[in-house]
C-alpha cells in the first residue's frame, strides 16, 4: 500500500499498523497542523476550544481557516463523516463522531454521515452482502447513540442511497484514471473493479449538497487521518467539477490497549467495544499496557511515563474532560504517587459509567433509525 | 482494444470499423452459429423461424438451446437488451429491438431494457450528464415506438435505477479484477475508474430478476455481437454468484450505406435515422454505395452483386419481409433486370412508409414513458 513508512508503521484507509508517526503523515500527506490561528478562530466562533483539539487528538487540517472565514461571512458549511461498518464499534471509532457532534452543536451544522457498506463488502473476501447489512444495522445504533441532532443529520448507507451518490460518483470517476488510484491507494491489477471505483463513491458526499442546492456549498470532513488519501483525490477533482474542495480536520487514532497501532476489531482485547459488559471492561483495562514501572517500589521511586501509556491516553483523549484533573493525574503518575493498578481501577469506573449511559442510548436508538436515514426529499437548510 | 483483427476490422463494444469478419468473431469470442437444431426449436416453440434468423441477421448464440429446453419444461426466461443513448437512433439500432419484440411476443417474455447513460457519459469526454439525459429522454421514444408490451417491459436507465443494480454490480465487481477487464476490454491505466467499473453495471440486469425472485431465472440477451465482451465476462462470474449464465443471441450490424463498418452517428449520411425527413431518406439512399455496375449498359449485361450491396441488405435484413419478393429482387439484380437507381427508388418508398408509421408511434410514445420506466415495486411474473 502507498503509505508504508520507513519506520515500519503503515497508515492507509485499510490498515493502521505499528506506532504511528503523525509528523511524518502531516508532511507526507501535505496537511497542516492546527496552529494558533485555528485555535483563535475556534475561540472567536464558538467561545472555546474543544478538548479534542486542545489536547491534540484532532491535530491536523486542510482549509479549516477557509471554512471559518466563510462561516464568519455568513456562509454555512456542512459536516461529512463516515463509517465502514464492522462487527463491533469500539471507543476509538466513537471519538471522531463525538467531535463531529460537537461541531454540529457549535455551528448548527448539517451532517451527512456515510456508511460505506459497499466498500466493506468489496474489501473483505469473506463477507456477504447480507452479513454487511446486519453489521450496518447494528452500527447505526452506535452512530445514533452519539446524540447527533436528528433534524440536522442524514445517514446515507451506500447500497441504499446509491441513487443519490451515483451521478456524482461518475462525474468524479470520469476525472480519475486507474493510474491515479493505483498511485494514491496502492491498488494493483489484482484489485477488484469495485474497489478501484469506490474512491469516487466516498468522494461523492463531499459534493452532494452542492448538487442538491445547485451551488457550491462548503463541506468539512472530520475523520481520522487514515482516510486522507480519499480527500486528497477528492480535492484534486473538485475544481474541475465546479465544486469547492472539501476541508478536513484530522484526528489521531486512540491507540490500542496493548499499545500497538490503533484498536482493532480483529484483536478484541485491544479495544473497548460499545457493547462490552462491565466485566469485559475490567478485564481489558486491567490487562492493558501502561507507562508504569515493573514493580510498585520502582513506580513509587521513578514514577511512570504517561506519554506512552494507553491508560493515560484514554483519560486525555476522552474520559477526563477536566483539564485540571487531567493534569493532577499526569503529575501523580510522573511522581509515582499514582500506581498503574489504582489508575486502571479509576479508569474502569469512568469507562463503565460511560458505557452504561451509551448502551441505554444505543437501545433507545432502535426506535429512531428512520428519523436519521437519508431522505432525498428532505429539505436541507444550508 | 482487445479485438483488433488482423484483417483491419475492429469490433469492440465501443468501435466497429472496417468490414466485419463474422466467422472470425464467432471463433474468437467462442460463440456458436445458429444451426439446424436451433431452427428446429424455433419452429417447434413458435411455429416459425423469424426472418431475422432465417436470413442470418441473428446468426450466433450461446445457450439458446439451453434456454429453449428450459422453456419446453415450463421454465420461463426473460429478455434483456439495452441501449447506449446517443444523439439519434438509426435503423441499425432498431433491428435487434424488433427481434427482441418478436421474441417477447412469441414467448410472452418479460423484457428488461437497460439504458446505459452512465457508460455513455463516462466514455465520451465531451458529454455532460445533462446532455446524456436529454439524449436518453429522446431515445426512450424510439425504444417505446418499437411496440414492446408495456405490461411486460421495464426500461431501466442506469443513473435513475442504479439502486436496483448496484448491490448486484458490487457482487459482480468483487469477482472481477482489473487484469480481467484490461484483457477483455482493452482498458489501460489511463482509463477512467468509471469505465473499468461499468462492466459490472452492464452485467447486473442479467441477474436482476433472479435477485428479486430469490431463485435463478434464465435470461436471454438479444444484442449485436459487439457487446459480447460483456457477456463473456458476465458468464464467467455467474456460477460463482449462484446465478444462471445468461444466454445470448447475436446479431450482425446493418452495414453503413457507404459500406464501411456499421452505421455511425458521427457520419450521418451513412445511416437513416428514425427522425429523418423524407428528403433525407431520399438523399441518403440515392447516394448509397451499391453492388451494381458503373454504367446502365454494364448492369444490364453483367448484373449487380447483392452480396455486397447496402441497398439489398436493407431489404434482406428488414424492409422486405416476404421471402419470395426478396428472391425476385435478388434475381432481378443478379440478371441486370433491376437497375440500382430503380432499386433505390423502391427502397426509398419502403423506408419512407416505415418512418412515417414509426414517427407517428414515436410521437405517441411521449405520453407512455411512465408506463415503461422501471418500477421496483412492480410484480414481475416469471
Amino acid at each position: 500500500m502507498a503509505n508504508r513508512e520507513t519506520d515500519n508503521s503503515e497508515v492507509t484507509p485499510w490498515t493502521v499498523e505499528g506506532e504511528v508517526d503523525y509528523d511524518r503523515l502531516v508532511s507526507q500527506f501535505g496537511t497542516r497542523y492546527i496552529d494558533d490561528q485555528i485555535l483563535e478562530y475556534f475561540k472567536k466562533l464558538t467561545g472555546e476550544v474543544s478538548f479534542f483539539v486542545r489536547r491534540g487528538f484532532f491535530f491536523s487540517h486542510r482549509d479549516l481557516d477557509w471554512i471559518f472565514k466563510k462561516y464568519e461571512r455568513g456562509e454555512r458549511f456542512y459536516l461529512y463523516t463516515g463509517r465502514g461498518p464492522s462487527g463491533r464499534v469500539h471507543i476509538g471509532h466513537l471519538l471522531p463522531w463525538y467531535f463531529t457532534k460537537y461541531l454540529q452543536d457549535k455551528f448548527k451544522a448539517q451532517l451527512l454521515f456515510q456508511v460505506t457498506d459497499d466498500e466493506k463488502y468489496l474489501y473483505r473476501d469473506e463477507l456477504t452482502l447480507q452479513g454487511v447489512r446486519e453489521m450496518t444495522d447494528d452500527n447505526l445504533l452506535d452512530i445514533i447513540a452519539v446524540g447527533f441532532d436528528a433534524r440536522r443529520t442524514q445517514i446515507l448507507i451506500d447500497t441504499r442511497g446509491i441513487h443519490e451518490l451515483y451521478p456524482i460518483s461518475i462525474k468524479v470517476a470520469k476525472a480519475i484514471t486507474l493510474s491515479t488510484v493505483k498511485a494514491v491507494f496502492g491498488f494493483e491489477d489484482s484489485t477488484n473493479i469495485g474497489m478501484t471505483f469506490f474512491p469516487s463513491v466516498q468522494a461523492a458526499p463531499s459534493f452532494l449538497y452542492s448538487e442538491k442546492l445547485g451551488r457550491p456549498v462548503p463541506c468539512l470532513i472530520p475523520a481520522a487521518i487514515d482516510q486522507d488519501n480519499f480527500w486528497r483525490m477528492t480535492r484534486d477533482v473538485a475544481d474541475k467539477l465546479g465544486y469547492y474542495k472539501p476541508a478536513q480536520v484530522h484526528s489521531k487514532f486512540l491507540p490500542a490497549l496493548n499499545k500497538e497501532g490503533k484498536m482493532s476489531s480483529s484483536l478484541p482485547e485491544t479495544a473497548v467495544y460499545t457493547t462490552d459488559k462491565p466485566k469485559d471492561v475490567e478485564r481489558k483495562i486491567k490487562n492493558a499496557f501502561t507507562g508504569g514501572q515493573p514493580t510498585v517500589e520502582e513506580q513509587r521511586k521513578k514514577g511512570g511515563n504517561p506519554q506512552i501509556c494507553p491508560v493515560f491516553w484514554y483519560e486525555q483523549y476522552f474520559f477526563e474532560k477536566d483539564d485540571r484533573r487531567l493534569e493532577e493525574i499526569r503529575q501523580s503518575c510522573l511522581t509515582g504517587r499514582l500506581l498503574c493498578g489504582e489508575h486502571k481501577i479509576s479508569l474502569v469506573t469512568k469507562v463503565k459509567d460511560f458505557l452504561e449511559d451509551f448502551q441505554r442510548k444505543r437501545e433507545q436508538a432502535r426506535t429512531k433509525v428512520n428519523e436519521f436515514l437519508y431522505d432525498p426529499d428532505r429539505q436541507v437548510v444550508l
